[in-house]
């Protein structure tokens, strides 16, 4: 019993103690100053940058959002193929909806009354033909627009073309038109509806923000000095301030990013909270560099004559996609983020030792006495005997 | 020689030298209490939170994913308008297709054998008329349909409207039809295919869970209790988890979130890794701030008549939209991160002596005699000068 | 004012006073050793994993990417039901356009001339019937394609079915054809035109890199060894590349997954900064749990007759989705990341000691006399009265 208790007791007496290190109190002016200006810098980083620049203090959370887009706009066109043609919302965005994003067509190039036949190719280099020879049957050429026949026929009075199955006539047009058939889409408006949550504290708002009726909502358009909430966008204002310009944008066409930013300090008040809106130009526009530019791609309208035969108008969309791309952080007081971020400042602190040490002992005059009292001595006498032999 | 080997055994001396600090042992209840508190504090934080909670001893990944959906049902409606008319999803799912998202259109408003002339305009405010001099030609009204031709022409018996140059006859009806023409959309099924990767761990898995037959595929519902498995969720059903109604919803559209979450802890085995589904809505319906509820969109279907002439219908569709969102992070031990979370915490635990420092100097009775046997001093002359003249 | 001033001359002290730990320095081979090599695992550690590999004197930025894609080729069918026909971009992509992503389809079922009225069902096992009794009007199977009209017809001379009005007739075949229809898209060709941007650092790049002509654009394909700057892809290479078999894919549809990875380390000439192509099958070809295989969805496209009835054409479009996802991470010189690393670092040399003092007092031989020179102790009376009655 007696070695039981005098163990309980040792174990008892281990728990009690308290191990503090040692320390040599310097009362030095170069030394203190040192000390005290490293404290102050790490003390201010802590503070300055962790806390208040970063927010350390707060738990985040990533944004959970979703975007809606309508776009409203008339534009009425005229030219040699098409006649007088009023274009509205279903003629001009394709395909009429998708997430985050909505094309707007600015330019095209029609092709009218394809059907599945045998017509002369598109003349460009390779086609070019002046007998049947230079033609072979059923070579699909990857620039062509069919298989071809193998035979060479006029495609004008003056250019011999080899003959292709494709859909025919065949689109001629290489270059789209300038200025740009739907140059009016500069005019046009969009309404961007986002909803954004931060899950992690229950909060969930909306662009079109409380304070806004229905009729500042039928007239406002977005302005970043006189509307900076309107959700309602012209879309020559976001290319313009992207400093692009809108009409030679919409000749070949491009990508233009409208961005939101949702970044909330939870901790004040909710109405603070206000979405910012900045745009770019998301495609490359190096002069430079011109090397397939802008954005087009193809598509078809099918139509069935009466003989039952089908015949499609293959149009060359050219136009400005709008990929709307939301981003933002939420932050709250916590207190885990609170403790982890004292915690790791004060573990900071630490490093100031490191620094004051190594100035003190290596620069101040009276390092030798300084040395002295900081250090004590263990020789180990193996390393001795080496030594004083 | 012999300072060059001076030199070397300095070197050498130096290499072998170990600085350990000077430990100050208290040994006192109060002071072991409140630094044995503290330790255990912290240990438990570090073993709790980082370890147990967030997992630190885990190298993580985030989730690739690859989500296809397919959306299966039959609504027969009968209308003035339309007639008896079945929809199947080629009809109701628009566009087909798109990554992570899908469409069904639960309300419409059909405005047929639109074509490129001239007819009044619908009737509001700003484009009623009593002669021809309200109206002029050429102006494009942000909220009409077409180019107004100058014209005032009868729209009904009792209201004069501007005339346009428009796709006729414009859609007239401002409010979707209650109850939705899809209203049947509630019992619509959709299969959801989501594979997903972790590629660091060269893990790969996918909802449609190993053991799930065909025969099960077939006929399975989701549910989160009896079913939580089974892919194929009832659009009404989604709705609902998300505490909406569907019939209420279906009216003016909206958006609906489909959150698959794949948190899998690799150290356990694959089977445990299972995705686990919620719903939310993403769109606003706070009824306080109802400004421009709902989604929908416009689009066309075009057609040509016997004479070549181009005719549409012209739909607005109202619908939800479900947005399909894959998160997820994967963990697996790994060396580099414990060790790096063991370091963290073994550096943390030099806060405890800070903490413990100040409250044994501070508060402590016997704080003098501590202070005496922790601290020496070496004062500095030119400080020392300046105090004591 | 004599009180005054020693209270300031106290504080001033105070202000320049620097505590240092007194240190305890063991003259060792073994002990020394055992630090030295831990300080260099951890030093190692810092430069080698945190320095090197990690690059933490670098900020970093994420990516914001913009992509659109161009399908090119032509693929000749010939079907007995369709005839000899010509496959060109604005057949076989659908939709014409989304963000990130396009469809190429590769096989298909054609169901023509679809109007809504009344036939047959498909025969399957639920719906086949004997007489009248078998059927209910107005019942929609779940799996079926109209609505039941409570008759028992003729589906082929040795079949009858439930009559069912909806788009008629039915598609009847269930198992796409195999070879697949448009075996060719393996030939077919994209052009993925990629920006990005780190805004950040104000750096943007484009994947046609700048020393790309348009006479190489015009002839190149993407080969990993010997054109992997080229941003044209085979698709029959994009597939293969991934391990699959193009033809087999085809008949069912599938999902790859094209990723672009932008490193850059913008310490480094821009010129370095190039973007890496990999290519994935996303979704699962688990050939023992192979329910739901491929990815496939219904289309039509719609036709209105000379009596002005709408018909339809019906498609189940088999096909391969390409998603494009781009990755990337970009890093410079930073002090801020610079000084976070190098103090971390720093402390973690703090746990240099704790480990050492542990192997020191526990496992030396000389671990008491180590002790006693490194331990003084102050004893709390309190404790010692119990211990030593």
């Amino acid at each position: 019993m007696a070695r039981g208790c005098s163990c309980w007791t040792s174990l008892c007496r281990c728990f009690f103690e308290y191990e503090t290190p040692k320390v040599l109190m310097i009362r030095s002016r170069k030394v203190g100053a040192v000390n005290r200006f490293i404290q102050v810098v790490i003390v201010a980083y802590v503070i300055g940058y962790v806390c208040v620049l970063k927010k350390g203090y707060q738990d985040t959370d990533s944004i959970l959002s979703s975007v809606t887009t309508k776009v409203k706009g008339i534009a009425l066109t005229n030219s040699s193929k098409l006649g007088l043609r009023i274009w509205d919302v279903a003629d001009y965005v394709i395909p009429p909806q998708v997430e985050n994003s909505f094309f707007v067509m600015t330019n095209l190039i029609v092709t009218m009354n394809q059907t599945q036949t045998r017509c002369p190719e598109c003349p460009y280099s390779s086609v070019n033909c002046s007998s049947d020879k230079d033609c072979s049957a059923g070579f699909i050429d990857v620039h062509g627009n069919g298989v071809q026949t193998g035979k060479c026929v006029n495609f004008s009075n003056t250019v011999r073309t080899c003959e292709v199955f494709a859909w025919c006539p065949v689109e001629t047009d290489s270059e789209p038109p300038n200025p740009p058939v739907l140059a009016s889409a500069e005019n046009f408006t969009v309404l961007i509806k986002n909803s954004v949550q931060y899950s992690k504290f229950k909060f969930s708002k909306r662009n079109i923000l409380p304070e806004i009726n229905t009729s500042y909502l039928a007239n406002c358009i977005f302005n970043h000095t006189t509307d900076p909430h309107c959700p309602i966008f012209r879309l020559g204002d976001i290319v313009s301030e992207a400093n692009e310009d809108f009409q030679k944008m919409a000749v070949h066409g491009g990508v233009m990013g409208i961005h939101i930013r949702w970044d909330c300090d939870l901790d004040l008040p909710d109405s603070w909270c206000v979405p910012k809106y900045t745009f770019r130009r998301l495609d490359n526009k190096d002069p430079n560099n011109n090397v397939a530019p802008g954005y087009n791609f193809r598509f078809a309208k099918y139509y069935k004559g009466p003989d039952n035969v089908e015949t499609r108008t293959l149009i060359k969309a050219y136009g400005i996609r709008f990929d709307v791309m939301v981003f933002g952080k939420a932050g709250k007081f916590s207190v885990v983020p609170t403790l982890q971020n004292i915690g790791a400042g004060l573990a900071l602190l630490g490093v100031v030792n490191i620094i004051c040490d190594w100035v003190v002992l290596t620069f101040m005059k009276k390092r030798t006495m300084y040395k002295e009292q900081k250090y004590s001595y263990v020789d180990d006498f193996e390393l001795l005997s080496e030594e004083t032999p």
